[in-house]
C-alpha cells in the first residue's frame, strides 16, 4: 500500500472513531469535513518517508504518528480560518469549517481534532506501546506551548514579534515533528532527523510566503495577499521574489544533505529535493532546480 | 502532602512547562489566568481520593492524571466562555480570558491546555509508562468525540437534543473519567470505578442545574439564570427545585454505594458524601442531608 493511501486509511479510522455510537451528528460532519478531501498531506507523508528510511518495523505505529500529525495540522487549519484570526472562507477550494457549521462547531471541531491526534497515538502504539511516550512528547511540543503551532499563532497577538521564532514554532515545528515522529514510530534513534524537518518547515514557509504574494487564488484556494493585507511577516515580501526564491532552494539543499545514514538514504535525499520542488507555486516563471 | 497542595504542584508544573523558554508571553499568561487562582477543582481531587483508596503506589502518575483532568476542565471553561458559545465576561469572580486577553489568545489558550493535559500525563507517567495507554484513552474519550465534552458542548448545535445524553458527555464523561483515571493511575482494575464518577457526574449537573435556577452572581462568580435566557435543558427548570433536590440526594447516595470493595472504601464513602453536599448552591433554604 502506497503512503497516501495508508494516511488516509488512517486518517479515516480515525475520524470513524469520533463518527462512532452517539456521535452529535454536526460536529461529526464538522470532523470530516477539516479532514476530507485530501490537502498534500505533506507532514505526514514526511512522516512516513523518514519511518520507510529507517525500516518501518511496525507500520500501524508509524501510520498512527502521521495521522496524528495530520489531525493536528488540521485542526490548526480550522481554528486559524475561525473570525477572529484570518476569517477566511475558503479552505481548499471549498467553504472553511466555519462558513460551512458555523463558529461554535468549528472550535469544536479543532479541540476534538487535538483530542483525536493523541488517542489515534495511543490506539496505534498499542503494537510497540514503549514507543508512545516518546512519540505523545514530540508532538505536543509541536503543537503546544511553548514552542508549537499554539505558541507560533499566538505570536500574531504580541506587541513585537521575532520573524524567525514566529516561522519555527508555527511552521517549522510540525515539519520537525514529523521527522522526529517517524523515526521514533521506527524505533530509530530520532535526534539525527531533526534538521531534516526543521529545514523543510522553513523551505515550506518560505514557498508559502512566494505563493502569497504571487499566486492566483484559484490555484491555493485561499484568499491570497492575506500577509500583505493583515501586516503579518513575509520573506518574499521582505526580500523580494528572487530573494527568497534563493533561499528557499539553500534550504531544500540543506534538509537533502541533512538525511543521516540509513537503509533508504538515496532515495529519500531524491524524494526530499523532489517534493521541496513541489512546495513551490506553479506560475513561478522560474522553478527551482 | 494533602491532595489539594498535589494538585496545584502538579498545575504549575504544567504550566511552568508552556511558560518554557522562547513562550509567547500574552499566551503564557491567559493560560495562567485559566487555571489559577484555583477553583473547586472537584474533578482532580475526586481523582485523588480514588487513587488513595487504590494504594496510591506511584503518586507521580496519579498527580498527573489528576492535573490532566483539571487542564481539560479549564480549557473547556476557556471554550465554553468565548463569545459564539456562552459569550461569558466572568469566571470564578474575575474576567474571562477572552475579556483579559482577547477572542484569538483564549482559542489558543484553550487548544494549548488540552496539548498540556497529555503531555503532562506523558511527563507523570514516565515513573510507570505501562500505565500510559490506558490513561490517554480514558482521558481523551471523556474530552473528545463522539461522548466527550466537545460533544457535549456540541449538542447544543443540534436541532434537538437527547437531555441524558448531552449531560452525560457535557459533565458525567469527565467525572467518570476522573474515577476511571485515579484507579488506572494506581494500577488497579478501574472498570468498578466508572458509576461512582458518572453519578456524581450527573449530581454535580443536578446541583449546577438549582444554582444556575437560585443562586446569586456574587457566589457563582458568573452571571446565573443563563441556561433559561439560552434555552438549554435543566433539571431544575423541568422538575422544580424541589423535585431537583430529591434527584440530587438519590444521586448522591448512589454514588457512595457504588464504590467497590478495596482499602479505603469506607473513608472515600464518607467523602463522597460530604463533597456533594459541598456541591449544593449555599443559599439554598435546605440542604440536602
Amino acid at each position: 500500500m502506497d503512503a497516501v493511501a495508508r494516511i488516509e486509511r488512517a486518517l479515516n479510522a480515525a475520524i470513524e472513531r469520533a463518527e462512532g455510537p452517539g456521535a452529535p451528528p454536526r460536529l461529526a460532519a464538522a470532523m470530516r469535513h477539516a479532514v476530507f478531501p485530501r490537502g498534500a498531506r505533506i507532514r505526514p507523508r514526511l512522516c512516513l518517508a523518514v519511518a520507510a528510511a529507517c525500516g518501518d518495523d511496525h507500520p500501524a505505529v508509524s501510520d498512527a504518528a502521521a495521522a496524528a500529525i495530520e489531525l493536528l495540522h488540521c485542526a490548526s487549519l480550522v481554528h486559524d480560518d475561525l473570525p477572529c484570526f484570518d476569517d477566511a472562507a475558503t479552505r481548499r477550494g471549498r467553504k472553511s469549517v466555519h462558513v460551512a457549521f458555523g463558529e461554535e462547531l468549528a472550535v469544536l471541531a479543532g479541540d476534538a481534532l487535538i483530542v483525536a491526534a493523541f488517542e489515534t497515538l495511543t490506539v496505534g502504539a498499542a503494537h510497540a506501546p514503549r514507543r508512545l511516550p516518546a512519540l505523545v512528547r514530540t508532538i505536543a511540543h509541536a503543537v503546544g506551548m511553548p514552542a508549537g503551532i499554539a505558541a507560533g499563532q499566538a505570536w500574531e497577538s504580541e506587541p513585537s514579534v521575532d520573524l524567525a521564532a514566529y516561522q519555527r514554532a508555527k511552521t517549522g515545528a510540525l515539519f520537525a515533528a514529523a521527522t522526529v515522529a517517524g523515526a521514533a514510530a521506527a524505533g530509530a534513534d530520532s535526534k539525527p532527523w531533526r534538521m531534516l524537518g526543521e529545514r523543510l518547515g522553513e523551505a515550506y514557509q518560505v514557498a508559502d510566503d512566494i505563493g502569497d504574494v504571487v499566486s492566483g487564488e484559484a490555484e491555493l484556494g485561499k484568499p491570497i495577499g492575506r500577509d500583505s493585507a493583515l501586516g503579518r511577516p513575509n520573506a518574499a515580501l521582505r526580500y523580494g521574489v528572487p530573494g527568497a526564491m534563493r533561499h528557499f532552494e539553500a534550504l531544500a539543499a540543506a534538509a537533502a544533505d541533512s538525511i543521516p545514514a540509513c537503509p533508504g538514504a538515496a532515495d529519500l535525499r531524491a524524494l526530499t529535493l523532489n517534493e521541496a520542488r513541489r512546495l513551490l507555486p506553479k506560475e513561478l516563471p522560474s522553478r527551482a532546480a
